[in-house]
């Protein structure tokens, strides 16, 4: 009822606009630099309201004005925060750069056999990526240490390696995302219930704030463990589904459902523009679709579960013998499915016949969500993109066949290029995305002060600051 | 990118903000009748902002201000438009009531074998409602003479009883709203495919725009036919849960799924507070979900189709002979659905078994919708919510055990209370919506010229006007 008072001029709440104009400048900045005509084109604002943002922009370090001297090969500032604040008294011809390494995000998956841990930075681009064989379900505690373990070298990785990493003027963390295989109660980071990890009700956020509140969490005291949005806990599919929609695909990701492949069957929704998450948070359960009703046992004691005939057990099971190496769970995941891969293309009888039997499951299932949602692209992620040669001509037959719009409501499928990487990419996404949708949850520059002071425009409100500085 | 310049003090588009504000008003006095000032307080509007939109609005006949001295069951305003007409001068403590009577628009649903009329007015009441057993299979021209023929009487009858149906101010018809069973191509009106009628590629929109152009909607001129989307056509479960959604059932309707049954079966997403329509408007094809892979064969030529397990034809097949009355086409539905309620009742155990079962198929495909979406209700419609006494329980439980979220994702199971009329009644609504959106879509009341005249708030901008009015 109150939407379209927002819309009344001298209604509006002048901070809410100051914060969406921010927001939409720094988006834009995000696609390249651009001159402040430019970017008052681009925005539809006027150009005064334009230099007046990147003033404000400049003395939270979030872009830089002069061109750097340095021969970075992304758009990190120059390593001195004098070039920086240079920016913010630049000529209005001069182009204006994201300051990508101002603000960071860690996120990690933990996975049935591997941990994988990403660092974005402000432009969304990854600086730090990892993976490494894990054995989680073998207990919880083990790998609440092993997450925070790998949480604390991404941060210090990442924030030594930033250009922003000098004593006055730190990079900022946005925060750390974790993905799990399961179903998360987002609201306060529980693990529900994961079947394939074999985990119920595990508090995952409060186990990994008791581990890194104070040092790599510094805006959480060490002794209290509040619920804290920049430690946030979900489902691996959901942040995974937010990688894909993240990317750069244009409106065609506007409308996509994302299937993804590994010990379990993951989905997401994005409709419209936004990603579906269910009234509970609990949307894009698909593993358990009951596709085969009197199929096989299924890790959550169903029958004839989608991902019994599709995950990645059902595809080893199908395609090699138990002590063939694929099924190694101490081997890298990427390197079995090489070996898989190398036999398909040498054309090996079983292994063909398994990618097939996969495929085919793959498109009954995803002929359901077709059906369901008519998206315009689905994508197949995890391990369905990495075997995506042998998949997608499978699944995109059993589509034609099963899915009743016609040329199967015009549906494309596509092969995630964020391989296993997905939902840690997500999970780094959801927690930078709350510093884009409000610049001013950075802080100010401690140099930058008495610039900021000279224009009455670029006055810095009082909001809560994102993040204690790490030094 | 331009989404936050919208709010941007100064260049908000000022007749863009006054047609919302306009809205808003029109919202919520649908709520029922308010003051002046209880209005300012609800939609967050200055007083003077709502004297002078209350004064737009009974302008063009929308509200009237003025208590009506008739005894009217509704708030359809006094027949005379004088009455109207004062309240654009009444005083502020005033209260303000919508001129229900002054838009009308009609919604038909056509199924396999009935076709169903409703009338709504502009507060969503609906004033008419028939249903007829009619075989539309037997032949598209013979369907559209009937549809228009409907149309036409449904027209006349609502425009007549209208208290706004005076040689200077009468009513406005918002549209026609068609609803179909199939695939439908939204932006031409086309059926594309739709099984159970064995039609294809059937041009609705154009049919009955040959037959309505002129007379019902005066705004077609006869000899061509424009597309209009005065006179929409889309697919009946679409519409269905538009229905649904426009009811008052609050904040549960923000994440619905609707399952609606009849010989086949539809269903519909709402996420968020927003229907999901797909990509080329084909989402919500349920019926066609391939659940049991060795099934019988469908009327669409795949097997094992949920509607094959759930649909009328199933019921009817597991619970009566051929030769019973249930089977005869030419008995309204309703009434061959208490033929078999009332056996049930009394413990008739072919019926009762027969029930068990539509009812576990219904749950099973029901159980992948919510899994899928994780939906805060799930909406039985059709003949579904007719038997919903004896299929909500099967359905329930087939819930609790299929979904993986604990507790099924907090999902309820509720009846929806338009029966046979859901689809008529959102199709009604659809073309109501863009009237609510834009209240200056209805012409200005003829008398009301130099009323309006005399406040420089309320002149009418130039807008292309609804429709012809209807004489």
């Amino acid at each position: 009822m109150n939407g379209a008072t927002r819309q009344l001029p001298g209604r509006a709440d002048h901070a809410a606009v100051r914060r969406a104009n921010l927001a939409v400048a720094v988006r834009a900045l995000r696609a390249g630099e651009r001159s402040r005509a430019q970017l008052a084109a681009d925005t539809s604002l006027t150009k005064a309201t334009v230099s007046s943002l990147v003033t404000e922009l400049a003395g939270r370090g979030l872009v830089h004005t002069a061109r750097p001297t340095t021969t970075a090969v992304d758009a990190a500032p120059a390593p001195n925060a004098s070039n920086a604040r240079a920016g913010a008294v630049g000529r209005p011809g001069q182009p204006v750069e994201l300051a990508t390494g101002r603000v960071l995000a860690i996120g990690v998956e933990l996975n049935v056999d591997y941990l994988c841990g990403v660092v974005l930075d402000l432009g969304g681009r990854e600086r730090v990526l990892t993976r490494t064989a894990f054995d989680v379900p073998a207990g919880v505690d083990a790998t609440a240490d092993e997450v925070a373990r790998l949480v604390t070298e991404l941060a210090d990785r990442a924030l030594a390696d930033s250009a922003f990493a000098t004593a006055n003027d730190p990079a900022v963390l946005a925060g750390v995302g974790v993905a799990a295989p399961g179903l998360v109660d987002g609201t306060r980071g529980t693990v529900r219930v994961a079947p394939n990890l074999r985990w119920r009700d595990v508090p995952l956020h409060d186990l990994l704030a008791d581990r890194l509140a104070g040092h790599v969490l510094p805006w959480l005291p060490g002794e209290s463990r509040p619920w804290d949005d920049r430690l946030l806990v979900d489902n691996e599919a959901t942040l995974a589904t937010l990688a894909e929609f993240a990317g750069d695909g244009g409106p065609d990701e506007r409308d996509l459902v994302l299937v993804t492949g590994g010990v379990g069957v993951g989905g997401g929704l994005v409709v419209d523009g936004r990603l579906v998450r269910g009234s509970g948070g609990f949307a894009g359960e698909v593993g358990h679709l009951a596709v085969a009703p009197d199929g096989d046992r299924c890790g959550c004691g169903r029958r004839g579960c989608w991902e019994t005939l599709c995950g990645l057990g059902a595809l080893l099971d199908l395609a090699a013998p138990p002590n063939d190496p694929v099924h190694r769970h101490d081997l890298d995941l990427d390197e079995r499915l090489d070996l898989l891969l190398d036999r398909a293309r040498n054309g090996d009888e079983r292994t063909l016949t398994a990618f097939d039997r996969v495929g085919r499951a793959l498109g009954h299932g995803a002929s359901m969500l077709v059906n369901l949602t008519n998206p315009r692209v689905l994508v197949l992620g995890g391990y369905f993109a990495r075997l995506g040669e042998f998949l997608r001509p499978v699944v995109e037959s059993e589509l034609a066949a099963r899915v009743v719009a016609p040329d199967a409501g015009g549906v494309r499928v596509t092969l995630s290029r964020l391989g296993l990487a997905a939902a840690a990419t997500g999970a780094a996404h959801a927690v930078l995305a709350p510093v884009l949708d409000d610049p001013t949850l950075v802080p100010p520059l401690t140099g930058q002060a008495s610039t900021a002071a000279q224009s009455p425009t670029s006055a810095v409100p009082e909001t809560p600051t994102l993040a204690e500085e790490i030094g």
